[in-house]
């Protein structure tokens, strides 16, 4: 079960063809991203406090099947796919919700992030903790 | 003569109701300042770096006349209205461009910008030489 | 008691300055506004469809007091301050929340909205039922 | 040579982390997709109006390199890689202007557009003329 986050659909998400601009859902993943972190205890402000570095995107790629509208209720997974020592695949789904089930699937895609050291943005391992929680042991 | 700024409405700044989302005139009128400043030798990453200060919007009135829509051309205006020794008071409107003359006045507003340590966020007194180039002498 | 809407800062809110970016006061002010509609049973996409008509925004009004930052959690406001038969002032604040109460006051403003023909932009006076349900009667 | 459009990066476009937020890439690419079809003649305000048509992106792909930063000056290019009936697939470079020649290469992706009846969203032959524009005969 990936990690499941709810958004609505404001007018500020749409634009004049009245469907959610394309650049938006990439916004939508974000948020979703962030509350998985969250979810593991891991919130992105004070990782940097603690350890300097954060993460950023280097890769995404998205397909869209079907349009959102404003009033839409959607919902945003998460799910790692893939991870090395200084970066994370995570897989992502933008969904509409129904009245029948199940969701449809409007919006699907995976991004790369990587860690870096914030001040210099180069790339760097993720601290052994921050993996250790976001990896769980079998 | 206010500083004139033009730019292009894209899809970025619509919404589903076929026009610019209101508060899209608040990154227009940003523009519009931050090249009115460079205009007058201020780049506001250089003037961060050497002085650790940052401008701030304080307040901000904006009063809408008539929408804008996509692919329109418009005119942003910005102008020195009043200033103390830590803000700026900038008089702006966004007109829309016609082929008659005068362009059309869709959007005005004031933002009062103040002068923050960047670090602390506290008010504090712009640096004389970056107040002389905003408000020249008589 | 003014209606609540929570919202969490992501980095999509934020500029590089650390902070949430001014005009996105507006977007939130839009969210809370939107919900306060919808705790009324009025669907803003739904409203269209039956009226033909939309709300615009005429005037907005912002006041900055105190900054947002990424992860923060905020509470939006909206409660109708006027109305007439063609328009409401809505005034709202957002708040930060904190460990201690009550919560922090970061901006306050008022946002006037009228009701205007979709097709023509042309102002139009409220459906009855509408404002009746906006504006309860004593 | 692809289809060259600059751009100036402002407060909006940046996150907390200082650096361009990774979906603004995507306006980015959209602003110079519009103006290359504008160069071609093709006005896509006014391709809807005369043909009920439009374009909505179905695939997207980015790969970031660098980052980019507030007052960076950059060029976005498109050109045009492949097509069908139905579907454009334009691949974009955002590269940063700098005082030596030649750019640096910050962001680069594919997108690919779909033409679609905008009442219906359903996909549709992209109108003769249209096509014939986009891809000259050798």
């Amino acid at each position: 079960m990936p990690f499941q986050f709810p958004l609505r659909v404001y007018w500020e998400d749409t634009d004049a063809g009245g469907i959610v601009f394309y650049a938006n859902y990439l916004k939508f993943f974000e948020r979703a991203r962030t509350e998985w972190l969250r979810s593991l205890g891991l919130g992105q402000q004070r990782l940097r406090e603690q350890t300097g570095g954060m993460f950023v995107v280097t890769d995404a790629q998205l397909r869209y099947l079907a349009p959102a509208r404003l009033d839409d209720e959607l919902i945003v997974t998460a799910a790692l796919q893939d991870h090395g020592r200084a970066s994370l695949t995570i897989v992502q789904q933008a969904l509409l919700k129904t009245e029948q089930s199940p969701p449809l699937l409007l919006t699907e895609g995976s991004v790369r992030i990587g860690w870096v050291d914030a001040a210099t943005m180069r790339p760097a391992r993720m601290p052994a903790p921050l993996l250790e929680r976001i990896t769980p042991s079998p």
